[in-house]
């Protein structure tokens, strides 16, 4: 600007000036990379991490990860699955249970081995280890999600599997970093305190997918009644950001939560009336979400040979035994679909990236290694989108 | 709950739950005071704000304001502005401009005065009572619209004189701060930096409604071109937040230039569709700016009697000087019209409390004025919607 506004007597009304101006500038890069990668062809939500990358602090340092933009990520990958449920009936995931159990395990287990054993290799300690190795366990659903609506691949069987492997992933990896904060604070594991999160971890999932959408199915009405509105949408947004809160309280992924409430309300005769209006919160956040993923990437700690192969090894690492693991878990669907659930199970995102963060704040990951794990999942979500097509299209 | 989480390995991954937690328990709360307001025959965003107050510090202690909400409260005032935008054409702007411009400078002229000649007889010192003149001067844009659409009277020439002379309002508020922060920082006004902040002020409201209007009017197609969105919400909504972000950095409240976003978009062609897509984003975030004022009132603050009758006077006095002033600017247009607009201009609200702010933050304005501030915003919000029904039923 042609005047220092900061010396002008308003200067304390900056605050506000500040947060909108970032929401503005992550919105308009999100959506011009969004844009520009459709138009060359390439997956939208791999442009809208790259202008994340370009705005964030690794390029032209316009806007830097804060509470504000974290929260609008976390809106954003909510509401994102929060439509992918509202797109889902409870009996399609039903019928493909069996499959997704047996993805989701067998694609856990081998990265987090993997994870482990390559930490330990390069001389790391054991909670490190441990840390990198749940980091490495989970599937990114929102990541997977936003690239099978990308590619018109949401409504097939194989989307569902992955869908619900990834979920199973999630409550793996959040049973995995209980094991390594339980190494991290006491050197062993408690396995009381593993059974409780177990428990309530699978005790959520029973009582929202099965009885939630029963008491949904059996009240088509519910978001309306007792008039409590004009509109169903604010029931609605209310009952995904409730049990979105509910599923973070039990040390559950958000979006776990969120997914549920999309499956109920998917149930009731409000689908379509809520889609439509559901549709500008979708528009609106997840943006923020893919942009977020840039912002956190520091490409200043990437820039030694060391790191760079580091993030190779790790990245390689990560591909290869979650597309072993999947496959092997999936070989039973048939050929086609189990490549293609294979290939989708392989980005990792937002729970990698919880998962090393919760590490950071007990020390068990450093800055290196964080930058790792984030370029990791950038990488792993760029290259699936481009060899999904190629085997999806038929 | 029954078991305590916080000693669960999880408690890292708190953060986001208690986050969640907040927007939803607000949200919950805003849409439970609507409805019960509604069914009572009462206005809606009082119910919304008594709700704020109900489950903020004052009495449930159930949420803290926070940064996060604080940003969810802004946002919902701009696109609550941004939608009365949207509703406006900018030949009914200029139809009631002068108008407007007599009601507004008259409406501020009085309480201004009268806030400055109540502190100083109280003995407060000059920096403060200037600051409490100021805070008195603005009409609430935000709370004066909602209560408008709540009547169903915002189509009406009243609601756009109302409208008109409380933009007008805020950008003299504007000049008060000025005025009043330099007081704080120097003891002195200084006439050169006041003239920057008006002229960049009117050098924006210039640009943006007659400039920004005449390019969208001419260009009816700009939002979908070039071929920019399957849908115009996005281009919208970005040009709601780029113009209200460009308005607060120059000193001005957000939400003018969420305004005039609206009126640019309200010239083109997709004025109908962008209505429909952005009414949940509509319905979704001015409950938080509703609520957030409750949470905001310290009603510890207010509890001993000296307090109490210093509340009573400020919104006593607030009430009657707007009401003067505002009718003496508004007489020429008609009996019923000119006392609309007179009780219209009283409600006061976010520019009321960000001066209020801007002085807790130079050491001008304690606590307990804060909390009066805050206070005599509700009391003239509680009981402007229900004199306004009164006058405005024909």
């Amino acid at each position: 600007m042609l005047i220092d506004l900061s010396n002008l007597p308003l200067a304390a009304a900056g605050d506000a000036a500040s947060v909108l101006t970032d929401l503005f500038l992550v919105l308009l890069a999100a959506k011009l990379g969004d844009e520009v990668f459709k138009r060359i062809g390439q997956p939208a939500i791999v442009g809208e991490i790259l202008a994340g990358i370009l705005i964030g602090p690794s390029v032209l340092g316009l806007v830097e990860a804060s509470k504000v933009l974290e929260v609008f990520a976390e809106l954003g990958v909510i509401f994102l699955l929060f439509w992918v449920g509202l797109e889902t009936r409870i009996a399609e995931m039903r019928a493909i249970g069996a499959s997704a159990l047996r993805v989701g395990v067998a694609g856990v287990v081998l990265p987090f081995a993997g994870g482990i054993g390559l930490a330990l290799a390069l001389g790391e300690s054991t909670e490190t280890s441990v840390f990198v190795g749940a980091a490495l366990a989970a599937t990114s659903v929102g990541i997977t999600s936003a690239a099978m609506i990308d590619l018109g691949l949401i409504r097939t069987r194989a989307a569902r599997i992955v869908l619900g492997a990834a979920i199973i992933d999630d409550i793996l990896a959040l049973l995995l970093v209980a094991v390594a904060t339980g190494i991290a604070a006491s050197g062993g594991i408690r396995f009381g305190e593993l059974l409780v999160v177990f428990g309530l971890a699978l005790a959520f999932l029973a009582f929202f997918a099965l009885g939630g959408t029963r008491i949904m199915a059996s009240r088509p009405q519910i978001l309306r009644a007792p008039r409590f509105s004009e509109s169903p949408l604010l029931p609605a947004v209310l009952l995904c950001l409730g049990v979105a809160a509910l599923a973070a309280q039990i040390g559950l992924a958000a979006i776990i939560g969120a997914f549920l409430a999309g499956l109920m309300v998917a149930e009731t005769k409000e689908q379509h009336p809520i889609e439509d209006e559901v549709a500008p919160l979708y528009a609106f956040f997840p943006p923020f979400f893919f942009a977020f993923i840039g912002i956190e990437l520091e490409l200043g700690e990437l820039v030694d040979a060391g790191t760079l192969a580091l993030l190779v090894a790790v990245t390689a690492l990560a591909a290869a035994t979650k597309l072993l693991g999947a496959w092997f878990g999936a070989r039973g669907i048939g050929g086609r679909d189990a490549r293609i659930v294979a290939v989708g199970m392989v980005p990792r995102g937002e729970v990698g990236i919880i998962v090393a963060g919760i590490g950071a704040t007990v020390g068990a990951i450093d800055a290196q290694l964080f930058a790792v794990i984030v370029g990791m999942s950038i990488l792993t979500t760029i290259a699936v989108p481009t060899a999904l097509r190629q085997i999806g299209s038929p």
